[in-house]
């Protein structure tokens, strides 16, 4: 999607390490019309598709996936990195590798906010190694539930976790594919 | 806000400990139109306010906030919990304690994202020891910035945050106000 990817050419920042810096619209302070945008997007791409709920995982998912919920009129669910006193007993969970924080953390959800036979979205900013994504798939199989497919604003593609939840059968609709990146040369897109 | 009030008495679960579970439309599974209704109520008490971004510290509060930053249509900004590589190193930060986790974090927000005189909104969905809210507080101040208030959805108002984070002049709009609570005796409110 050229909006999004013209957006991270500008004010995006390749630091060190495949680091994408995209915290001045995305995931640290939000451009609220952008993502109403990308929300739209997501929209048009899955339109048609019978969607009972969209479900993504703390923290920086939740701006985009809120919008996109809104967008489908449909209820958010996020699933969360650790168990706290406000969450029932009963849950799925799934282990996920955070490549970023450096841990692995168990994602749960509750049993009672996914079900059989619910048709869910999952949505988040970054697709990298799809370590959160499998974690998010595996918590909507435990519920019986069906994967429609997931909507991504940042592949990074050169990384392979497109190529493994496209391996799945899961469709995948990222906003802008970054075919490679360099602190020097910037962000070059998959068209 | 009687909205909420009524949704909080007929699907609020309050377990041992002064736990208000909220999980089913607020801070596990979103209600979006719920919520878009509650971030219009925010828009309307903030009326005639300047306001230049919202700030709100992340997880929970993220939902809320992004729907809030819509109306205002202005930028959020969400504090993170942990300094990771998708973030520079120029911060602010202080220390806020999580009743619920237990834990003592330090709260970041990149010095990119809150200027001098910038008027800013705080928005959270719990306030309740109000240790998040001075976080936020004490962040805004660092930066040179204004704190027009903090829109808040449910306050525990038997606990001492609301009546501290008030003490220092700053204004705050709670959507419900808990009286007390227990798990025979359901949740009271005050009007």
């Amino acid at each position: 999607m050229k909006l999004l990817e013209d957006r991270i050419r500008r004010e995006g920042k390749v630091a060190p390490g495949n680091v994408l810096r995209v915290d001045g619209f995305i995931n640290h302070q939000m451009d609220i019309e952008l993502m109403e945008q990308l929300a739209a997007e997501f929209r048009r791409l899955f339109d048609g598709e019978k969607i009972d709920k969209i479900l993504t995982i703390e923290a920086s998912g939740i701006g985009i996936a809120c919008l996109t919920a809104q967008a489908f009129h449909v209820p958010l669910v996020f699933a969360k990195k650790s168990k706290t006193s406000n969450v029932s007993d009963d849950l799925y969970s799934a282990p996920v590798k955070s490549y970023t924080h450096g841990t692995v953390s168990q994602v749960i959800v509750s049993k009672e906010f996914l079900h059989e036979d619910e048709h869910v979205l999952l949505i988040d900013d970054f697709l990298a190694h799809g370590e959160a994504l499998q974690g998010l798939i595996s918590i909507v199989e435990q519920a019986g539930g069906v994967v429609v497919g997931a909507g991504i604003l940042i592949e990074k593609a050169f990384q392979d976790g497109g190529k493994r939840i496209r391996g799945r059968g899961v469709r995948v609709e990222s906003l802008a594919r970054v075919a490679s990146m360099s602190p020097e040369g910037g962000v070059e897109f998959i068209d």
